[in-house]
């Protein structure tokens, strides 16, 4: 059968373990023209590009009133009480993220603390394209209200109408934002990144997109915007043992492969007898689901792979690092011990990533592309930074004081050191 | 006289926050080359670059433990009880950093959670150049061993007879690091991005260096290869009001300004008279510092500002985002509710710069750039990522479940809705 591999050896993990490559050279080639027009140009450009690229000829960059109440009378109760149940765990979890001051007194008369102050101004990416992400607006505005960000502007693409789909603007709406601007793709970044006449520029930006909106947020970087981290491809690994259920893992892994013919997905699982049985139900699933073709393909790169051992498999699975990690298992709070490299985790068969997608309260907003080695989803620490504060009394340089000398001294620093001695000189 | 400004209009912030730029792209393509000739070529790259910019023939990357026995005897006791004290006051405030483990039911039957697991492989750049910087090594290793990283990776240059300084390895083995090669500039960049047969691949690179080093830490980051912070050169602003005294931030000013001739210093204060006071000292203590040349220079390249009404002039700071700020006021408590982007900031008279360079527990390594209005300094959380968890009951996916099928399904995205269908189906 392809794509499955039995007790793979080491050697062949870092091959199971590759994301696809990009060539970052070519896409800047593309990418940075536009941001420089963008840069000098504005709204002008802004327009040209949306004209080339999105094929509409906006009047109006902002999302005017009548278009918000359009939004809020079209979307049916359900959906909106659904909405409104994911912002209240969205807002619960990401409420236990705030962070009180802590002073330390590290020395007599040396007081450090860390105080977190909101980004003041950040930018909020929202892609357009397949589908009408409004999930991605809750994951990224919550964490910045609680965070006490000033300015929130959200750049999200219209379509061949001009129009925003109305789940967006209900929940823009709903969460009180109200720059919300027509802009998608690589002009978008760049609005955020330098400003035009409409749009404030911001210290921050977050949020998904292709390849070209991840380039684009690579290069503003380097011109002193922040951004929240790269993006890649998004990716789901199962690990499911005897006491997983086959309909389930397949459901999980579908759920994964319908995101883009990209999307990565790996399983693996203690025995053969469970991959078969999981293929055999990603066979009738798949047949089922509208997203059918886009599903074939991401499944198609995918690795099926059995490793008897739990410890092993865990290895394996902290080496890939993948953004979503479901433990299919009845063992899955002991198993998830073994969790080292991952963005977020879903524990036993009741656990799907949907869940965690909309409505469980975690951030969806993830690292991929193997960087959830280094790096965490968004939360509310994405949207402050803490600043060291130091105060140091009259008696506190005194004790550190004659420290401070020696070592600026051995570092051949002696302007530090006389920052301390002309001090300790008036005591 | 020459860079004093009084009441600045605003139009004018703009010229005087300016950072000098940089020309990335040439520096790519110096750069560029020497990572992937490392990547592919290991220790022999690395030998012939050491060899070619720092005139040295390593015979070995690895400091011997005869080098680490001589640098243990050669620093005097003054020497090593001062960075004894700052490490004790660094592990001390960086401990209150680490964080528990809450769990919040966000919805009966469905828990969420993050923990903070350390970054397993991390590379610390200790540069050569100028000073031998053994507090920089504190100040990245001690929060590195407090998140609990597993292999700490330490780079840092030979001098011209290939011996590392010996306060540096004194601190290593003081602090139990023993990875300590003696490779410097892109090279070290590159040998911890990518592995070689002698050192191995690390998840993230912290430590400053100069703008090689910097361009070289950000394109191994689009590899995959996460990093602290992008880095520019040192900065300090300044905030004086009458009750300053002048001598002291005149040395404060110099103790920035002699870390290189690009350092940036800003001086803020609420009358001209301040300003005289402190360039009548700078120009006093000037002629006194070995380091003079370099500071003259930097001094040329700063601003000396008038700005009367504090809330303005901490406008200014806030847009200026230093990396550090003293503010040299007896009201600096109640001064310093004003800040809103800095790395870190020192509190009256009696808190220089240099005491959190080296001794008062705070970190060093900051953000630079105006990157602080987005970017904090190195804390032990730059060491850990945060992996989010979810364990879901049955009876929790039957509270969350129907929320999230209905906005999969207004998303577009069936595959995930049917994650959840399948799952209720069966309770």
């Amino acid at each position: 059968m392809e794509n499955m591999f039995f007790e793979p050896r080491k050697e062949v993990w870092k091959d199971l373990i590759k994301r696809p490559a990009f060539d970052h050279a070519s896409l800047e080639n593309v990418v940075a023209p536009i941001l420089r027009d963008v840069r000098i140009n504005g709204n002008a450009a802004i327009q040209k590009y949306t004209a080339q690229f999105d094929k509409i000829k906006l009047e109006e960059l902002y999302v005017s009133e009548t278009e918000i109440e359009y939004a809020i009378s079209s979307i049916e109760k359900p959906l909106k009480n659904a909405i409104e149940l994911a912002k209240e765990n969205i807002t619960r979890f990401h409420k236990t993220q705030t962070e009180n001051i802590l002073i330390t007194e590290t020395t007599p008369g040396v007081l450090c603390w860390r105080k977190p102050v909101a980004i003041q101004n950040v930018g909020l990416y929202i892609p357009g394209g397949t589908a009408p992400l409004f999930s991605t607006l809750l994951m990224l505005a919550i964490p910045a209200q609680i965070a006490g960000c000033k300015n929130i502007v959200v750049c999200t693409p219209a379509d061949k109408e001009g129009k925003i789909h109305p789940a967006i603007l209900y929940t823009a709406q709903l969460l009180g934002l109200n720059n919300i601007y027509k802009i998608g793709g690589v002009q978008a970044i760049a609005a955020m990144a330098y400003g035009t006449a409409t749009i404030s520029k911001v210290n921050k930006i977050f949020g998904p997109g292709n390849q070209f909106v991840t380039a684009a947020k690579q290069l503003v970087n380097r011109d002193g915007v922040a951004i929240d981290m790269p993006a890649g491809p998004s990716e789901l690994a199962v690990y499911a043992d005897e006491t997983a259920v086959a309909s389930f893992v397949a459901a999980d892994l579908l759920s994964q492969a319908e995101h883009g013919t990209d999307s990565q997905v790996v399983l693996v699982a203690t025995s053969k007898k469970i991959i078969l049985e999981v293929k055999n139900e990603l066979t009738q699933q798949l047949a089922q689901l509208p997203r059918m073709e886009i599903a074939r393909t991401a499944l198609g790169n995918s690795h099926f792979i059995v490793i008897q051992d739990p410890v092993t498999a865990f290895h394996f699975l902290n080496e890939y690092a993948p953004e979503h990690l479901i433990i299919a298992s009845e063992a899955a709070e002991v198993l998830s011990l073994h969790v080292i490299n991952a963005g977020s985790v879903f524990l036993g068969n009741y656990s799907p990533e949907a869940a965690g997608d909309y409505a469980s309260g975690t951030n969806h907003t993830l690292p991929t592309n193997g960087y959830a080695t280094a790096y965490s989803g968004v939360s509310v620490d994405s949207f402050v930074k803490k600043i060291t504060f130091q105060q140091i009394s009259k008696e506190g340089l005194k004790n550190i004081g004659p420290a401070v000398e020696v070592m600026a001294e051995a570092e051949g620093l002696d302007g530090h050191k006389n920052a301390i001695t002309i001090r300790l000189n008036k005591l």
